[in-house]
């Protein structure tokens, strides 16, 4: 079987052990060629898979709806998302914020004792082992999140793709190769492997220095203590699920019930509820369920219906929402169905069944169902908030009174601090479906949520890939540009616990 | 049995599973009602720990002195790096440095479609379990960097004092924790235990969220495994040992061979060997035992002995030299002691022995003796380099020379990448004992040297026990003051891309 410029053979095909092992190998030398490359230079790259990812754009979309059953017009803004995440890395790494430059000259006087002159900054690990998701073909797969982070990072990526898109995955590792080639990576900085021996193999070969998975929590869980038990472990950053409880204040129930009904049954089906921000709890104050069915019986049907990404995802899914309906005290308040394109399926419980079984909080359904927790006051609430495990966002629906009538110890503020305890972003009268790539996201929470206390979007995903070193006692010449005193690349660098930043930026912060 | 003000009834005892657990609770506690406090009211507490230790500082060193064998400077000389690091890290969480504030205002421009109003700021984790170490009874145990950059963070901290000075680790929680209590610090935020069944359930506790260790490969990596198969998985931050392979150039053996051999005895020798960042190899070009032989002489004789710090490390000392000298290809170049207060042991190898069994660069000896290896070129140096595992520090001994006459692809640069590679502080004609407390420092390393990639030593220290939270859509009155436009507590924030510094700071700047 012969090597394609993927390091993968053809569509669908397993990757053997052989090639699995001759693509790391070359990813390692590759990343031996590029670390010391300037960010110029890496940005450059990154440039070029944005643009052949572009140049693509029609062949990669049509293949991805054939595969994944996702609307095209989803399909296209994923992919200019992508694009778009590659092109924000690549100016990150330009200003070498990355690198968090760190230079102490040295200092008698220093209060310890004499001080050496000391100069810290990051590096790449190495080989990155990525696993591509299901339900974003574009944003957390072959050219997504991970691989656009560990690139930008100065790693080398080994890009195990996600079965349910195979024909996909190889057409974008194609644009990913020669958006790299073209640009004067090194050859084989990015490859591409198939099957589920070639992932486990990925997680355990010794050349691997992190990986990055996004998926279930059970299969993240298994590579994660893989990777955990290796002779050498290595960083496991697992994205792994999520249940995203969003509560409603009693004013904002009062205020806007209709409204934050609608919005709701937006969120938890949009892309057929297959999102790991999918809200699948809805905190609301007790009532009759008449209040909820009216809203969501006129919301639903304008629901936009497809099939499920795979026909195991859709038993799994049929299987999730009749085990959680059958828990005690769980109700199944709007019916949904299983069929080729499943109608949504609203399920209603009591706080006190949660507090009674805390597994109503904490399963989830990964396709269009979502419960409703009613609770009596906010003492209940707080209580039942607190049964939470770690989620990647919970939300409040609330009003501008309830933050004006609220102290340091008053409900909402209490509310929202037991929230951040329990997830990595909190959102105020938005929903969390919607995840932008920015300099302040963090796509991350406590377990079971992620398995680190990192993000797998936005600029900050960077900082994954790398790892510090510091220089002592260099002279000018020996030390590399970031940690020079005449700073050639012009980066951000701490300077004896002052930050400097470059000319260019200081311009635009005055 | 009762609990004293440190979670441990006294001296020398184990503490009791229902003890651990109290403790543990106690601190949960205490970090709930601590975690909001300002920067500057927890840098008070940090402060007011300091001058605590600085109160007992007379007392702590005669204990101290009693337990380790340590000399009275030494440990004098500790101690305040320990209170200068209390009041290193209490002026960088005053900054606000820490907290990495970082603001995304809405845009409706933004390039892959609109963007909501985003900010994320670092919170801390929770209560930390830390584990200190038995051979530096200030700076890694009961105040260390550990706990210190734990509290820094805003979280708790239990700490399982080591058994080789149980006196001291009570000593000095009573003084951490009454520090804490001058400064109006929660009751609980601190706490001691003892025993190695306390150790064990710390790890395992379902409220702890991280653990800081300093010690040996095998305990550390126990323990690893332990956060790593909890139910919940937490960050095990270990700091685990070192070889720390030092390179002399021929330029530099030719220029100052003597000195080279000098300094190389005064660090591997300093305080007894018992540093993790003892020099355990030194690479020199090859030659004739005589030349090593005669200035090693000179300079064995001046080195000051006193006892190891435990009798079980002693056995363990002498059972590494022996092991070592025993490999084939090793010969025992000067020999030393194992008696009360141990002569120092010089062991000498061709490179072609370590290339032919790498555990010669591999195996730990605790204690005051190192291995020379004699490399006859630079290409076997690299293959011999290469052979390294992870190390805390490496180390150049070079000439001007090796630097100006050097290119990219030269000698040294080759070097100096190999080491960068394979460590997390690369020096140059230095030696790697003594680590200051900076913020550029970085004590860590590849695996085995460490078991994550951060530092224990360092301001930078601090980020270990924090972790982000994002906040979208938020008014100004219901965000953390770290994040919101008017910035009342004047932390530096990045603010759409650019860094915005305090008014003070950027005054420094200029």
């Amino acid at each position: 079987m012969s090597h394609s410029a993927t390091g993968h053979s053809a569509t669908g095909e397993q990757t053997t052990t052989a090639e699995l092992t001759a693509a790391v190998e070359a990813a390692h030398e590759a990343f031996l060629k590029g670390r010391s490359a300037t960010p110029a230079a890496r940005a450059g790259w990154l440039e070029s898979v944005a643009s052949a990812l572009e140049a693509d754009a029609a062949a990669l979309v049509g293949v991805a709806s054939q595969e994944t059953h996702l609307a095209e017009q989803r399909l296209t803004g994923e992919l200019r998302r992508s694009v778009f995440q590659l092109r924000l890395f690549a100016a990150e790494i330009r200003s070498g914020e990355h690198l968090d430059a760190t230079i102490d000259h040295a200092d008698p006087e220093w209060g310890m004792g004499p001080r050496p002159d000391i100069r810290r900054m990051n590096v790449p690990l190495g080989v990155v082992g990525v696993f591509g998701a299901s339900n974003f073909p574009f944003a957390f797969s072959v050219a997504g999140g991970d691989t656009a982070s560990a690139l930008a990072a100065g790693c080398a990526v080994v890009h195990k793709g996600h079965e349910a898109h195979p024909e996909l995955a190889v057409l974008t590792a194609a644009a990913v190769v020669r958006g790299l080639e073209a640009a004067g990576a090194p050859s084989g900085l990015f490859a591409l492997v198939m099957g589920r021996e070639a992932g486990v193999q990925l997680v355990g070969h010794p050349l691997v220095r992190a990986i990055g998975f996004t998926g279930s929590t059970a299969g993240g869980r298994a590579l994660m203590d893989l990777a955990a038990k290796r002779p050498e472990p290595i960083p496991f950053y697992g994205e792994l699920g999520g249940i995203n409880a969003v509560v409603v204040t009693p004013d904002a129930w009062q205020e806007r019930r209709e409204q934050v009904l609608r919005e709701y049954v937006g969120s938890f089906t949009l892309g057929m509820g297959q999102f790991c921000t999918k809200p699948g709890l809805l905190f609301v104050p007790a009532g009759e369920d008449a209040e909820l069915e009216e809203p969501l019986r006129a919301a639903l049907p304008e629901v936009a219906r497809h099939a499920l990404l795979t026909d195991r995802l859709a038993g799994g899914y049929e299987r999730a929402v009749e085990e959680m309906s059958s828990r005690p005290g769980v109700r199944v308040l709007i019916p949904g169905s299983f069929d080729e394109a499943p109608r949504p399926t609203v399920l209603v419980a009591e706080a006190s069944a949660a507090l009674a079984d805390a597994e109503l909080l904490r399963r989830e359904m990964f396709g269009p169902a979502s419960l409703v927790v009613r609770y009596s006051d906010d003492v209940e609430l707080l209580r039942v908030v607190g049964l939470l495990e770690g989620q990647l966002t919970t939300a409040i629906q609330g009003t501008p009174d309830d933050l004006a009538e609220d102290t340091a110890d008053g409900p909402t503020a209490k509310l929202a601090e037991k929230l951040a305890e329990r997830s990595g972003r909190v959102l105020w009268n938005q929903w969390p479906t919607g995840v932008t790539v920015s300099y302040a996201q963090h796509h991350g929470g406590p377990y079971p949520a992620t398995s680190s206390n990192t993000t797998s979007v936005g600029t900050a995903a960077i900082r994954r890939f790398l790892r510090p070193v510091a220089y002592q006692g260099w002279p000018e010449e020996g030390l590399p540009e970031p940690l020079r005193d005449a700073n050639p690349w012009q980066v951000p660098q701490r300077v004896d616990g002052v930050w400097h930043r470059s000319r260019v930026e200081q311009g635009a912060d005055r």
